[in-house]
């Protein structure tokens, strides 16, 4: 059996190496049009920023893989067609030359390729996909750049920015929406991030659609020029399915190579992985693109199981990703709730904001967490976690609880490790837990920050009931103060109606009301507190900024 | 209603405080006998240390509790005796008065008690599970303390050691049998805590049973005479039962307060949580003793629920643990090997040995990583994980993984949060999913290091595939070098009959299991390598010594 795979990154060299693990005798052909295979993609912005000194720390030696693994790999071949009636792919090999490969098997493994910004060539213009691209961008920083502009604001583009930081440079993030990470955050989660950058040097650019490069500068769609010695450009990728469509194979409506749970495009001696592909989306079983490694290496892997006879579904894609943005980690999962409100999914929201380890041990720091829960089963659609440690672990627990299908309410049950160095009696998952159980069987009620302005013309009272030293550091317009520990006697002052009450992260919300409620009151607590809220004015004033300087 | 709840900790003031958010009318009596009340039970070892540097920081204001909460906190009041009959507790009060109050439910959360050794008195002795012990040891350290003796290596006594280590005291830890946290750790995976405690100055004393304090010494079993200037009793501890017991509660095998799954006592009326309390082991399902922080919180919090009106059986009890040793953390959940073997309950052993975040990223770390699976349904029956950092995160999401129900194969598809500062693509728990599932289907074979003795004898051939220089560095007596890139040139010069072949850490081991087999050997892995091989070693070489210091 000869089995090629086109494409020697993740999935690719995943499938090869798991295949000749269980077929010493099969004929493995590694087709790459790189001049590397199974590089470190998520290292490569760490090398430009000088965190992994070496190069090489980033590459595997195919030679190296090929003898392992008995592989015939070939670096710098281009797949230039497919014939699938004639189970031949046709080859361009460096310098050139034409040849044809027949196979029994083919694997798609191409992955996605970063879209390309139209560009005068007036200064350096680098995505960050590639060795290519991480050498040119290290060049240009080592031929003295001192002005980088980043064009859009996901995965890449914060990474690109900490490390042009490190690297010394005066650095722009120019990002279309009014925040960053925009497909993984809520406006009111990405203020945090927000002041991370800031506070590292790095210039926010809001409402700033780069449209391409020209006399040395980044254009933007309003007509603005943002002068830079380089720019990365950071606004996205695409799966590379051009070879699987001119071959006839189905293309599903992202755009993604379509295959089934078994990693089979629509022609069964086809098989596909990794970026190029598009995922069953877990939230809502659609398909979806996903484009992370550990779902490519774990495709690729299982494309080898399925070629080899031991065929095993894939699970639907959660999307776990996170992302270190200098002292910050993000990490999110699932659907935020802008996308749940757009598909007018039913769904309730919880923000908590604890320590990631016991309060009294040095070094504890607050976890900004959001939940966002099917309102109908408690099944976890979507979490974002922002903090500057233990942030890893609690979005890793909230995936593995998905995956095993442990409902929010339920998340409190959970036995977590505690020791007062790595986390609490009661950790922050099961303190999510706890709120959704409250929510859930209507022990108590929430509103949401943006929620707010609505309720309060309605005629809502809001209550602060922090103490009055938080309160005078700063409150929300229209509050009444009325401390926690004074509402037993004085909750006669308030009025009538319906009641926001908050604190300042939302635990002593909680109490609060249940006591209010208790003693009659028609009351829900601001979620998340005073924190939460003042994160999504934040976030809703750079939109009002951007709005302003697009104007 | 009123509710009176003796011991005010952990699982008490969760009960509490939980009941109150519950019922605003319930009258809530707290009976305390020490002198605080929700105090940081696990911080204690720190304070000692000096890390949490303020004494207060441990401790919770009573006043404070009692106002927002509107408890009625009495502390040193020692409840005396329980007529159930009348629905009254009998409570000495602080100068010695005596009074009795009446319940209407009553909650029993005293915990758990030290165990003493007997002492002459000639030095200080002390536990650490009061507030009282730590500034007993805080005071001896400050008089001028310069050695000390911990008995006992479980958390508490390395915890213990630790921190009089950076009060600069000398230090022994004397442990009972060949290693510490014998409870929680097999042999192999001690040996990397052994390590780190002699790096840092513990001078480690197996087969050594304290039995008492005389004459300004520690005393052994055997006769020995350890002076110090203060002993640290960390033999153990013991749930507070006495006062159930003589009311007629029922107390089960373990000694603890016997509890059904809504935490009732024999006496419905009479609800019990905590240390004191018995749970239900997760593995087998029998009353186990699981003295944890998290699970008092929880099922006190749960207590309220009972009353309230709205029951959740409890979980059953994994024991998922966390412990600091100097740089080193260590988790734990479920059975070790040692208490499989014991049982005669069918199991799979798995070690691994990956890095904690990819390789390339500065500061990766090895963790090793054992794994007992049972051997009829996949299920997870135990993990220890031992390593510098990221240790808290896997140890959390296999108990996450173990409550969804997740089978031990099925490790490999959690997609779980990667970025190169966090984690590899195959985090190291999809690797351990990995090597079940080869092991499960027969894909590969596994020998455990404490079997190869016998192996050996029955004239196995052992091969070691790693590089002539690995080889020459550190070898197991009797393995012939064979690297795995040669394998497929030189497997001819193999002996017929069977084989284990090992590398360092076990990944090269089941490359070379594959290829092998499928040329035809019959061939096993040697689980986890020369690595866990030679901390098997270790911990055995201790077990030698104190059998000869005991002769």
């Amino acid at each position: 059996m000869r089995v090629v795979i086109v494409g020697g990154v993740a999935a690719g060299m995943s499938a090869a190496t798991r295949l000749r693990r269980l077929d010493e005798s099969a004929e493995i052909v590694v087709l790459e049009a790189g001049d590397e295979v199974s590089f470190a993609n998520c290292g490569l912005p760490y090398h430009v920023g000088g965190v992994i000194e070496e190069r090489s720390a980033l590459l595997r030696d195919a030679d190296g893989l090929a003898t392992r693994f008995r592989l015939d790999i070939r670096l710098r071949h281009e797949v230039t067609a497919l014939d699938r009636a004639a189970k031949r792919v046709h080859v361009r090999a460096p310098g050139g030359d034409e040849l044809h490969l027949d196979y029994d098997r083919l694997v798609l493994a191409e992955g996605a390729a970063a879209t390309a910004l139209p560009s005068d060539g007036s200064i350096p213009v680098h995505a960050l996909r590639t060795v290519g691209d991480m050498d040119g961008l290290v060049a240009a920083v080592e031929r003295g750049a001192r002005t980088a502009v980043v064009a859009g604001g996901g995965y890449i583009g914060v990474e690109a920015a900490e490390n042009l930081v490190r690297r010394g440079l005066r650095v722009v993030l120019a990002a279309q929406g009014d925040q960053v990470l925009a497909r993984n955050l809520d406006a009111e989660m990405a203020a945090p991030v927000h002041e991370e950058l800031r506070a590292n040097g790095v210039e926010l650019r809001f409402g700033a659609a780069v449209t391409g490069v020209a006399d040395g500068a980044a254009l933007l769609a309003d007509g603005e020029r943002l002068p830079a010695d380089l720019l990365v450009d950071a606004t996205g990728v695409a799966p590379r399915a051009d070879l699987a469509a001119r071959s006839g194979l189905a293309i599903g409506p992202t755009g993604g190579v379509a295959v089934d749970a078994l990693h089979r495009t629509s022609d069964p001696d086809v098989l596909a992985a990794g970026d190029a592909v598009e995922k069953r989306d877990a939230v809502d079983g659609e398909p979806v693109l996903v484009a992370l490694a550990g779902l490519a290496n774990r495709h690729g892997r299982a494309v080898a199981d399925v070629i080899a006879g031991a065929p095993e579904e894939a699970a639907p894609a959660l999307g776990t990703a996170i992302v270190g943005v200098f002292g910050l980690a993000v990490g999110t999962l699932g659907w935020t709730e802008r996308r749940l409100r757009a598909a007018g999914r039913p769904h309730r929201v919880l923000h908590t904001h604890p320590a990631q380890h016991a309060g009294y041990y040095p070094g504890a720091t607050t976890l900004s967490i959001k939940l966002l829960v099917d309102a109908a089963d408690d099944r976890v659609l979507g979490a974002q976690i922002v903090g500057r440690d233990g942030v890893d672990k609690r979005i890793d627990v909230l995936a593995t609880a998905i995956a095993g299908g442990i409902p929010a309410s339920a998340l409190s049950r959970l036995e977590l490790a505690y020791a007062p160095q790595f986390g609490s009696a009661k950790d922050p998952v099961n303190l999510l837990g706890y709120v959704a159980g409250n929510l859930a069987d209507g022990t108590a009620k929430a509103v949401q920050w943006h929620e707010l302005p609505g309720l309060l013309r309605d005629g809502w009272t809001l209550v602060d009931v922090r103490s009055p030293a938080e309160f005078a550091a700063g409150a929300i317009p229209g509050a009444v103060n009325l401390p926690l520990d004074e509402l037993r006697e004085r909750h006669g002052e308030l009025p009538e109606g319906r009641i926001a009450l908050h604190c300042q992260v939302g635990q002593r919300g909680w109490t609060a009301t249940r006591l209010l409620s208790q003693l009659g009151h028609d009351v829900a607590n601001l979620d998340g507190g005073y924190r939460t809220w003042r994160d999504g004015q934040a976030t809703r004033h750079h939109a009002t900024e951007a709005g302003a300087d697009a104007a």
